[in-house]
């Protein structure tokens, strides 16, 4: 495998000079360590040459980067850049471009926090464990937010505009100030990080003009080495409520009331509502339930409910603060809920501020990602079908409207069950938006899981999209599909996005093809609709 | 008045061409009318060339905008884009470059509302009083969030990055989607906009793949024509706090706490700190309290502060909610300023369910602003210093520290004092930042006065940037000045902004020199430092 256009020799020559700049230690050339660098769950083919990397390079401060930047531009060699490559239904740290080198930011680690202000200056490499543990051993009163497995980078899951399930669980929203080292080797500040020796770098996200931090996201615009990001205060309480809905048709009235709460902040938390294939599959293997092919039928769902306490539709959220808010907020949140008939409200109050870290941590359950303590608890999932499991998701964007989320709702499931699958759907509440959330959990042994996977995806981001439903987020195998979707006046936005990637990218040697962005000469490799 | 390099005839055939495509009675091509296009308080010199358009261009549609482009950019016209130029301290609605065509969205005034999502779509000409009036004509249950002044442009103010003082006062923050006029021409639908018929444009900012909406801001990337604004929904109660503090020395206690507070959303809108010349200068003409020339003696203004009931510093905020949640702000917020020895807290409870929306806009003084009710009631200092008053601002923004707050409002306070200024100074608290508020309040008729203005803040500029404090907005004589200061690398951030503004804009058309931006080949206009 090599990058596009260039021979053996040259690439050697170029590993060579990156070996001279970071270290040979620092360059993995092939074999076993490189494989690590492929999709994890490979579904969209089984053509070992598709998502590949040529190598990869693992430097270790600003200055390696430059280096590496400058000389890719000399060799033309195409980067791949991510910080822990943890997501693995997204491809994981796959390059778009097969023969690309992959630009492995892990090992940059270090974190600064000012506990005056609440905030943290983190490197790419630092996962949610690491920051978490940083927090805990200094026994500051921060708290995180994390997504739902803490293995990934802080900093590369605020950039892809990941979630956690705090107050502060829109990610790339509490990024404020960012370091980059350009397409040409030089080193931006954002914000007020470019004036030197501002205190307000953490502070202040626009900065003075136009602001580019927006640009770096889910972006091939430069590599960013650097993400300040604001932790929360430690509040007083937290209320972790848990709600169940008997009815299917209960998702209008659910998403209505949830919306509303969460637009007038009574909710604080990214809110999460689950149907219930998706908390059955938490529970191990499917074969506990239904030993069959093909989609789980009702009553085998309904009995599991039934067992389990379940309901057709199931939203947790949490209340924070001061205990008369926290309490003031949760008990508006049951009254308005108490609308649904039959609807059952619980909640569990933690009392943050009388309790050792530790001791909250411990005799916390599912609420942990709430109170944004990391785990990899919902890696579990992965046994539901298979002793492989592979999983893949379709996450677009949703008006906060019970309206809009039955359409997509009903949309989703029908074609779930079309291909044999099972519908794990739910959404995600943002203060002004719900991302839908839908996972394919397959069995990565069989072709035909696989195949169909593929195509239900496929298929989705089309029919989705003509209904006004875009993704926020992709596997590099949708990449392109998922941008051709964004189609205004005959894709205006790309064609601007990607004047200005020639502008600030001109050999176009950062994650070509990267949420479909391609830079000239490249273009043709977008993949035709 | 020409624009460089540009004959009289050529001059002529463009405005022809606008003539064309918008309509005659639409051209302003000299007389009275285009002098209203001039800097209405022309501190930094008397030049009349300085910061003066050759022309004014009103256009009514987008498709007209989009004609204007391309003749400007065939005719190497450079346009000055503004929507209400009602922003008098930093110059209204006057070019950078003189010989600029003024390029006036006034004229496009269209509101759309979604009464479900809590949404607006306005075009750049309405203002605050249009967009309060369309609402209460309807009887909606929404707020907006106005400025000091209400007759500025609801769009203009959030691009240029300005504030109000509800909770939804960070008005960047609250802009959700734009559509804009490249300087090529074509017509872009940014974050979800970019997906034809999401319902999601005023739901999900980033959209899909690098977003772009930040470059529009306080720039001359494009002509902002649509923007999406979320609203408030109307709480059930606010509570405007008014606290005063005896002592010039509380500074920093009462910035520590307020900080805390906001950042624990307790203080949930723009909080503002005033010192005592800030409300004296209220209060009408300074002779009335001190008729000598100079700063005015400490004695005097001890004895206007005896009289008013006012603090040597003063702050106002308020808290939203349902009852429970408004009340239980106000008495947290109550019981933390409660340390400040003397310090007095009042508040006063409006019952907005319960009350019309004109009843309750007749029953508040200043409280106005925060309930999102427009005026013109600041406009009142004009009347400070001599008949004919004009005001110009310094705003850094300061971390949100007491001791951070204390050596600007040190600096600031000795250096206007030195030329003397009154120090009308204070502070307006973000969630996460202060910005500093400073206005020189000046006589217009007076050459000393003027020129001193000048000197005070060109000083100021420099001398806080050396100690971490860099402005967020700019007059149009200091916008060179500010961008100079943000200077990390070498100003590596400008380069790369003015890299994608020669992409974006190649002819240099759009508002050249617009917060220190400037196109290829004018770049040795950039003012010497």
């Amino acid at each position: 495998m090599l990058p596009s256009g260039i021979s053996i020799d040259a690439f050697e020559r170029a590993l060579d000079a990156f070996a001279r700049a970071i270290g040979d230690e620092w360059v993995v050339r092939g074999g076993k360590e490189l494989a690590e660098y492929r999709d994890p769950f490979a579904f969209a083919s089984s053509d070992p040459a598709e998502f590949a990397p040529s190598a990869a390079l693992r430097p270790g401060s600003v200055e390696e980067i430059q280096a590496i930047v400058r000389i890719a531009n000399e060799c033309r060699i195409p980067l791949w850049t991510f910080s822990r490559g943890k997501n693995l239904g997204y491809g994981g740290p796959a390059p778009r471009v097969s023969g690309s080198v992959a630009l492995d930011l892990g090992r940059m680690k270090k974190i600064e926090i000012d506990e005056e202000l609440c905030c943290a200056v983190v490197e790419p490499g630092v996962t949610f464990f690491d920051l978490y543990d940083y927090i805990s051993e200094r026994k500051l009163k921060l708290w995180i937010s994390v997504p739902a497995l803490g293995w990934g980078s802080v900093l590369g899951n605020a950039l892809d505009r990941g979630i956690g399930y705090t107050p502060y669980g829109d990610h790339s929203e509490k990024l404020c100030g960012m370091e980059i080292v350009l397409a040409n080797g030089e080193l931006i500040r954002t914000g007020m990080g470019a004036l030197s020796g501002a205190k307000t770098w953490q502070s202040f996200k626009p900065g003075y003009g136009p602001s580019v931090d927006g640009l770096f996201m889910q972006s091939n615009f430069g590599v960013v080495t650097k993400g300040g990001f604001w932790l929360m205060p430690q509040p007083d309480f937290f209320i972790a409520c848990d709600l169940h809905f008997e009815r299917e048709s209960d998702l209008e009235a659910i998403v209505d009331i949830t919306a509303r709460l969460r637009r007038e902040e009574i909710i604080q938390n990214t809110a999460v509502l689950s149907n219930a294939v998706r908390l059955i599959s938490r529970r191990g293997a499917r074969s506990q339930w239904f030993a069959g092919d093909g989609v789980v039928p009702d009553d085998v769902v309904e009995k599991a409910l039934r067992e389990s306490g379940l309901g057709a539709w199931n939203l947790t959220f949490a209340t924070y603060g001061p205990e008369e808010l926290a309490d003031g907020r949760e008990k508006i949140a049951r009254q308005a809920f108490a609308a649904i008939p039959g609807a059952k409200f619980a909640s569990k109050k933690f009392n943050v501020k009388a309790t050792p870290a530790d001791e909250l941590a411990a005799s916390m359950g599912s609420e942990s990602a709430q109170a944004g303590v990391p785990s990899l608890i919902p890696l579990g999932v992965l046994k539901y079908r298979g002793e492989d499991g592979g999983h893949l998701g379709f996450s677009p964007v949703v008006a906060p409207s019970g309206k809009e989320a039955v359409k997509l709702a009903n949309l989703v499931g029908t074609r779930c069950h079309e291909r044999g699958f099972d519908y794990y759907g739910g959404f995600s509440f943002g203060v002004r938006h719900l991302y839908s959330v839908m996972m394919i959990l397959y069995d990565k042994q069989s072709d035909e899981h696989r195949v169909q996977a593929n195509k239900l995806c496929e298929g989705l981001v089309v029919e989705a999209a003509k209904m006004g439903f875009g993704e926020y987020r992709a596997h590099v195998a949708y990449m392109d599909l998922i941008g051709e979707q964004y189609d205004f006046n005959n894709h205006a936005l790309r064609r601007f996005i990607e004047t200005l990637k020639d502008a600030a990218d001109p050999n176009g040697i950062l994650s070509p093809g990267k949420q479909g962005i391609w830079p000239r000469g490249t273009r043709p490799k977008r993949n035709p609709v």
